[in-house]
């Protein structure tokens, strides 16, 4: 089976390699030529049987879109596996007759171990098709609706990591003014009803003030455009998912974008500095 | 060795339960006749090396304490395992020499199984005394810091507990109104880094809204106002847990108070409803 896959980034390209060792014939692209194996996306889609799009954002998605609808045959099964609005999910599927959004969760590390988590949204007949290329790079794999499904799920992922990295920088915050040592006290909160995922990950980095990423606050900002705008277009108001949608803003316009996602803990010590 | 016990509730019963197993002769006193081996608190008190209320708020405490000073003896510990201002401990540790703040987190059925958490504020030497004692009735018994600081990491748990109920609740609601099913949406959030205990325990009867308690959302809304007064009183603000805050007040405020937590979900669906 040939594999077109446009956007060799740092979870693209170990996702492409992943395919490749699969046994599938992957013809990566990217626009630097660094790693690409061809140099154009038509070269990319031309005669493929799925493509794949692992892209920053809905701009990109939407710049490659034209040529993959050009080039693509009829049979084509487009996999847009970055994350972007749902909306725009919605008009690729309008334009493609066989399109699944399939955002990730896992990050870098899940793309190199090919332990990825994946949302997919779509038809039911597209998503058993794509499900052999999916189990190439990821481990949880589930439908969870039509088209633009994958991008909400996603969405709704991230505003809760989002939000429990608020919710932990506030009780760090808390526990370190009254004089209480906050590794001992997230210990106890890692073992009870308050523990997270987040907290079996990241207390210590977080307690001791090491936010190398990881996932930037930049991608996360993006990400709760994402959800903001998701909620809009669902008629929804999320008071929660709005406050932890500041909070992040706030984190990359003190010039913390390119640090790890739980760099959140910055702003709220800021709020707090005389 | 003798231990008075004073709160026989849904908590305290079980509890002075598992100590009277442990082998200790247990004096429990509660203001309702039911259940309690004593008549008065002077009666609990006097005589005990080991002191243990578990009531439910800080005026309960206060209520008592007058006669645990009285009647209690020169080397008498003093336990209370009641969730409570952390400067009302502070002040208990003003008047009573040996005094531990040990509140708990792990509800009834930890109460029972005697595997509660608890977090203990006060003099190592005090904690080295009460440890057979406490093992008798949780597992996870941590010594996080001086008088008060068992409270403060009580009030930061709470916070992040529910702030999770409501960053799932929009994550719920997102899903829902996008025609997303959330059920298989949450098994993916459940198995990343938006994974978390309340997922894992509460996923499925919030999606039914099964909000049979549990924790009540009374008990939450006054651990809530203990965590905003922890934080003036560190001199902090906390936005994300005035939010929370506000928003479990207002589950009591429409009459949910005793619904689960997890009953935050109403609010998020109130705001919403037409």
């Amino acid at each position: 089976m040939k594999i077109g896959f446009i956007g060799l980034g740092v979870m693209g390209a170990p996702m492409a390699a992943n395919l490749g060792k699969a046994g599938f014939e992957v013809r990566g692209y990217d626009l630097r030529p660094g790693g690409r194996t061809v140099a154009s996306v038509a070269e990319a889609v031309t005669g493929a049987d799925v493509v794949i799009t692992m892209l920053p954002d809905s701009p990109q998605v939407e710049e490659v879109l034209p040529e993959i609808v050009e080039y693509g045959g009829d049979n084509l099964l487009y996999i847009d596996m970055s994350t972007i609005n749902p909306e725009t999910s919605l008009g690729i599927a309008r334009r493609l007759p066989h399109a699944l959004d399939a955002p990730v969760s896992g990050g870098e590390r899940g793309a190199i171990e090919g332990s990825l988590s994946i949302m997919v949204g779509g038809k039911e007949e597209d998503f058993q098709r794509a499900l052999p290329v999916l189990q190439a790079v990821g481990r949880t794999i589930v439908h969870v609706g039509p088209s633009g499904a994958g991008q909400t799920v996603k969405a709704a992922n991230q505003l809760v990591v989002g939000g429990t990295y608020g919710l932990v920088a506030e009780a760090i915050l808390l526990m370190e003014v009254s004089g209480v040592d906050p590794a001992k006290g997230l210990d106890v909160l890692a073992g009870g009803l308050a523990g997270s995922r987040v907290l079996e990950l990241k207390r210590h980095s977080m307690v001791a003030r090491d936010f190398a990423p990881g996932f930037r606050i930049d991608l996360h900002h993006k990400d709760m455009g994402i959800a903001t705008a998701a909620a809009r277009q669902a008629g929804l108001a999320l008071p929660l998912t709005a406050l932890v949608t500041q909070l992040i803003a706030a984190a990359r316009a003190q010039g913390h974008g390119s640090l790890d996602h739980s760099a959140l803990l910055k702003v709220i010590e800021r709020i707090n500095a005389a």
